[in-house]
């Protein structure tokens, strides 16, 4: 297990959260990657130029198009599809709209940011030497819950979120699907459980959290920075642990 | 294990395929339904005046209206969520459209139409003898895929359909979640693979599926005779197997 290092990273979600945790450790790391794309969809400050709402196939295209620019001809390490939402409602009082928003925030999101960004994955998978896959190489992290595993309903009595675990489910299914399509062009994908977190979400029943934003990214890290093909395709959390789907 | 006896039952996606099977198996039981309940949304006949559009919640309140009104007094004893569609597609050809479409009609709908019928669930769970759960009392049976099942994706270099896998994977989480909010109430809740069925959806990837409608049918209607408090929430295909998530 060696340490994470990259040359390029992006993190959507990036202006609060995990997300924000996850650009202030890569900016920490002796080994700082040279690009952090610290996305987030409504930038206050006028430098960000890379802002997609991840549930908008142009807004992602033209955010892909940017890091190409920025990037030259050098291809993008690792792309962490973080952000994400929750309607902490009910079964009996989810809607076709929490439906579609959740789903298409947490799981057509990291679909369709995998399709933009696969050009820029592969390249850095062709430039990086030595063989098999690692996140140092190209990878796709999809920020899931444990909220998506059909082994884990200790929250169901705390918080139902019907529209919420499905989508992670889902995204938990994408993932294993990215990692049959693009392991053939060199690039890793996981699904990852950062673990009940104090930001927004985490808080958003009302309770405090046990894990705390730096405890969690950094978990996350060391995760990242010790995978290889064996763990391309499977559901991990913030300390490693294979969790079942 | 008991023969299936129902007062009343309502299936989507009636009008083809294993929807129609369904009804013709049904016609033909020794005990047959007072009240089976042929859905589908775009009914030839003037006399069909139930026809939710699964992904339209004013249709599918309209139409559980019509039906407890068809009842009377009396509840709905079977919920058989069949209505659903494929985009057999690659991943890098999926669209937002292929994602949400798919979501709506073979996720979204299965729990619109749960919320709608509930009433009615509950109405016959409760006029029904004795504790437990079971089909002769009150259940909802989302028809769902080996797709969405983590451990099965021998079929990915024939049909990939990742937006269709993605949707069944959340189809079996709300399935799990119906039964932990519904259980209460006295309705069983599973999800249930047909097997590879000739169908036109079975049919659509260019091959000769295995198992007929009739023989899929008549295996699922066997299975649902037998399920208990045991089985609410999993995940069974249509011999009585248990699939894993
Ligand atoms: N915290 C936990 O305990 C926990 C547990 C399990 C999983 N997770 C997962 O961890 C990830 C990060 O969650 P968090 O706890 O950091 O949540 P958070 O504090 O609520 O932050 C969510 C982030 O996602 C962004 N976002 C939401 N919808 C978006 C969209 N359509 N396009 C672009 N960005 C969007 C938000 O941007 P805006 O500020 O613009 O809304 C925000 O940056 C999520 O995927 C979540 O499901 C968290
Ligand atoms: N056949 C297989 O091998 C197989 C395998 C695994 C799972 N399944 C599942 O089994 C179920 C039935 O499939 P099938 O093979 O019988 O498929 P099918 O022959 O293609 O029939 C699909 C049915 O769903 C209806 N439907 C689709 N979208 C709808 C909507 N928005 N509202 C209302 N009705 C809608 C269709 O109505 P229209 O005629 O109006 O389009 C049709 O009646 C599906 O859930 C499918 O996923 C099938």
């Amino acid at each position: 297990m060696g340490e994470l290092c990259v040359h390029s990273v992006l993190v959507t979600g990036a202006n609060r959260g995990l997300g924000l945790g996850f650009v202030q450790h890569f900016l920490r790391m002796p080994k700082q990657p040279q690009w952090i794309f610290a996305t987030c969809r409504d930038p206050k400050g006028q430098r960000a130029q890379v802002r997609p709402e991840v549930t908008n196939p142009a807004s992602i295209k033209a955010a892909a198009a940017k890091v190409a620019e920025h990037l030259g001809g050098s291809g993008l390490n690792l792309l962490i599809n973080n952000a994400g939402m929750v309607k902490p409602k009910t079964l009996d009082s989810e809607t076709l709209e929490d439906m579609t928003e959740t789903y298409t925030t947490n799981t057509a999101g990291p679909l369709l940011m995998g399709q933009a960004f696969l050009p820029l994955l592969k390249k850095a998978a062709q430039g990086s030497p030595g063989s098999g896959l690692s996140c140092s190489k190209a990878a796709i992290i999809n920020i899931s819950s444990i909220g998506g595993s059909f082994s884990s309903f200790f929250t169901w009595d705390v918080i139902q979120a019907t529209s919420y675990r499905c989508s992670k489910a889902a995204l938990n299914m994408l993932s294993k699907c990215q990692s049959l399509a693009y392991g053939e062009h060199g690039v890793l994908c996981v699904a990852l459980h950062p673990g009940w977190v104090q930001t927004d979400m985490g808080s958003s029943a009302g309770h405090t959290p046990p894990v705390t934003v730096d405890d969690s990214v950094q978990g996350m890290l060391k995760v990242l920075s010790s995978l290889s093909e064996k763990e391309t395709g499977t559901f991990l959390d913030w300390e490693g642990n294979v969790i079942p789907w």
